[in-house]
């Protein structure tokens, strides 16, 4: 049966006030946060000062306390925290994306060393359970892909732009306005918080621990009315939507990249800050899951589902990483891609694999073609630094051309 | 960690072979299927004839056998091997919602007496993991309201009638043909296979045990084109969407009939033989999860995912049930319905609190209004025998005037 817990809290924001009502309004689940450690000693809080601490040490060295959650913004800090806290013995409740990306390898070990649970659900999809529902549902299934939208932010902003025809600072603004992007909004803007995302979600989906730096994260900083136009003329949305896919030699790839979304697809309709995620398995086919993915009380709903599953002994067990399920990850995959650029030396360093469409004007040129996942990523900056705009016209990443028709020549050996 | 199982299954159809087929090419996961009983002795198998038994008890009495999966469509029959297995000290895995629905109360002692796991993922919705999420994850969040396609095959009929304007017979031909539809329909087309599945689910969002012929259910059978055109012009569909909703005072109002479904619900595009559930909590608002609801290999996929639970000693805890989460079941509630009527007979039989809408015409009578769900219950022969049509032009079930103004009185006394 369920133990009530007893809880030390890091950093007492958004989502920890949200948390902290959540909790104290639940009919079903009781715990009790018995301390808050914060940084801002001038603020003034809605709980009483008991509660709180600003010497971090009080808490970890508390030993009736029994779980950490930690949901503090800076990344290295909370890093120190969770790692110390698993060292200690101590169950750890975490949402931070990047700590978690930038760790995951540490963090995995800390667990088994320390026999220790760590849970992070509202680190990847808001309120919608991606985490548990790959953990323990498609647990004994082979995954051909996980796409979807992860990012409440830039969805939130996308949404506004292409649909009610808002600018591009308008839109961020109005997100700001909302408490859905931050006052700097870099890590939504540029991808980088779906690119962290999509590492959590890589690791239970396929288990593979996979290094940020090594997945391209394209944003919607560049996106362009000529972008939106020509996306509306054809009928598609534009979505900021990370793939990440099984490819027929066992391999993964990922991309973090707008995309240019049909309305067949589920991830059409999934508007403002709401987050989709669309699964797919070789038996169960297409699963499709939607929910917020910001806002106060569902992160906190988030958060205390953990906390929950905590007093019940839960702990992830990384079936996918232990059962080895694909061999590796890479970045020598072809994606189709609609590319807005300048000059021609713009497609001189950034060569196309294949060219299907192609447009010239004074001032807007595109190509849309096939083009290597690599040869982005090491174009990355110039990409950024001259505002020009990668979108994929479709979900999927494929083999380079050598490697799939070295397996079909393999296949076909077999075969005679 | 994971114990490999040596399973019993009872049925070898489409579900029976889905999991065979589906178990014998997983990667991940593996177990024995050591002995498959079956009823027809004439029929071809595809597998080993060592394999097969035509006596129950072969399974049943081998102590090598931990895990009987129960995939046959007699619910009776069903409830005897189920409940013998149970009693026998066997983990069950079972897909057969009537079974489950007419005997929860049962099973659910049977597995606290014996301290054995029933689990029945894909009793409920198809490959979509809703017992899993409900039981796992929302276990510590208050529900406000469960609602949903939870029927594959009146969903296909709905969306070739609806969108494709087949008629009624020849839809229901093409379901039959797909293998979407039984030879006999009664179940799905009436409504009484998505009310087995909202009882089940009811237990887990709510924790409420209730007997299916509490619950009202109206299938598809008297739609009419006129019923059709009438929502179409409005730019609704229509789709058999069971409501599980909790009310201010407490109590749990269920409806299985079909509804009026707005553009902006999630549910207007599942279309064809797709399920979708849509789960809203007190605190983390409106998660929505969209899968397969009928077929072979989905299925199958949906009954492995429960028997790899089985061997990480996975069960079912109840946690709204134990917690009383609701207090009771009630049918004391208002619907608004859009009623299509033959004659005065019919208004003046089932009574309305409340009319907003009111057309005649020489061979078409409609009209929308607030009706007490009892009425209707009371009523369901009457409709069903001459053909009248009862739709849902809202998701919502509301206490009885009475009984909110009541609360809303002592609400006021509180506060003076």
């Amino acid at each position: 049966m369920a133990k009530k817990l007893k809880i030390g809290l890091f950093g007492f924001g958004c989502v920890g006030q949200g948390l902290y009502y959540v909790l104290n309004n639940s009919t079903g689940f009781k715990a009790d946060i018995v301390k808050i450690a914060v940084k801002d000693k001038t603020k003034d809080r809605s709980v009483s000062k008991d509660l709180i601490t600003f010497d971090k040490s009080v808490i970890l060295n508390d030993p009736e306390i029994d779980v950490i959650v930690e949901l503090i913004d800076d990344a290295d800090e909370a890093f120190n925290i969770v790692s110390e806290a698993l060292k200690k013995g101590k169950h750890v409740v975490t949402a931070n994306k990047k700590m978690l990306a930038i760790h995951l390898e540490e963090l995995y070990k800390l667990q088994q060393q320390n026999n220790v649970s760590l849970l992070y659900e509202a680190s990847a999809g808001g309120s919608i359970p991606i985490i548990r529902t790959l953990e323990e549902y498609f647990d004994n299934e082979e995954l051909e892909k996980v796409s979807g939208i992860f990012n409440g932010t830039t969805n939130y902003i996308l949404t506004k732009t292409i649909n009610e025809k808002l600018s591009y600072p308008v839109a961020l603004k109005q997100a700001q306005e909302k408490g859905f992007a931050e006052s700097d909004p870099t890590n939504d803007v540029e991808g980088y918080d779906p690119k962290f995302k999509a590492i959590i979600i890589a690791l239970h989906a396929f288990g593979l621990i996979i290094k940020p730096e090594e997945v391209l994260n394209i944003g919607i900083t560049t996106l362009h009315e000529n972008d939106i136009k020509y996306a509306s003329e054809k009928g598609y949305k534009i979505k900021l939507t990370p793939v990440i896919q099984r490819l027929e030699n066992d391999k993964v790839g990922i991309i973090v990249a707008p995309s240019f979304v049909k309305e067949t697809n589920q991830l059409f309709n999934v508007e403002n800050e709401f987050n989709g995620v669309i699964v797919e398995g070789k038996f169960s086919g297409e699963q499709f899951l939607q929910g917020r993915g910001a806002g106060s009380y569902p992160t906190g709903a988030a958060v205390l589902s953990d906390i929950s599953a905590l007093s019940h002994g839960y702990k992830y067990e990384y079936k996918k990483h232990v059962q080895k399920h694909a061999s590796d990850f890479t970045n020598d995959v072809i994606v189709e891609v609609y590319f807005r650029y300048n000059s021609n030396a713009d497609i001189e360093k950034i060569t196309f694999d294949e060219v299907s469409e192609k447009y010239n004007s004074g001032d807007y040129n595109y190509i849309v073609g096939k083009v290597n996942l690599q040869t982005l990523l090491t174009n990355r900056e110039y990409i950024l630094k001259n505002k020009l705009f990668v979108s994929l016209v479709n979900d999927k990443i494929s083999l380079n051309t050598k490697i799939s028709s070295k397996i079909a020549k393999e296949k076909q050996l077999v075969n005679n």
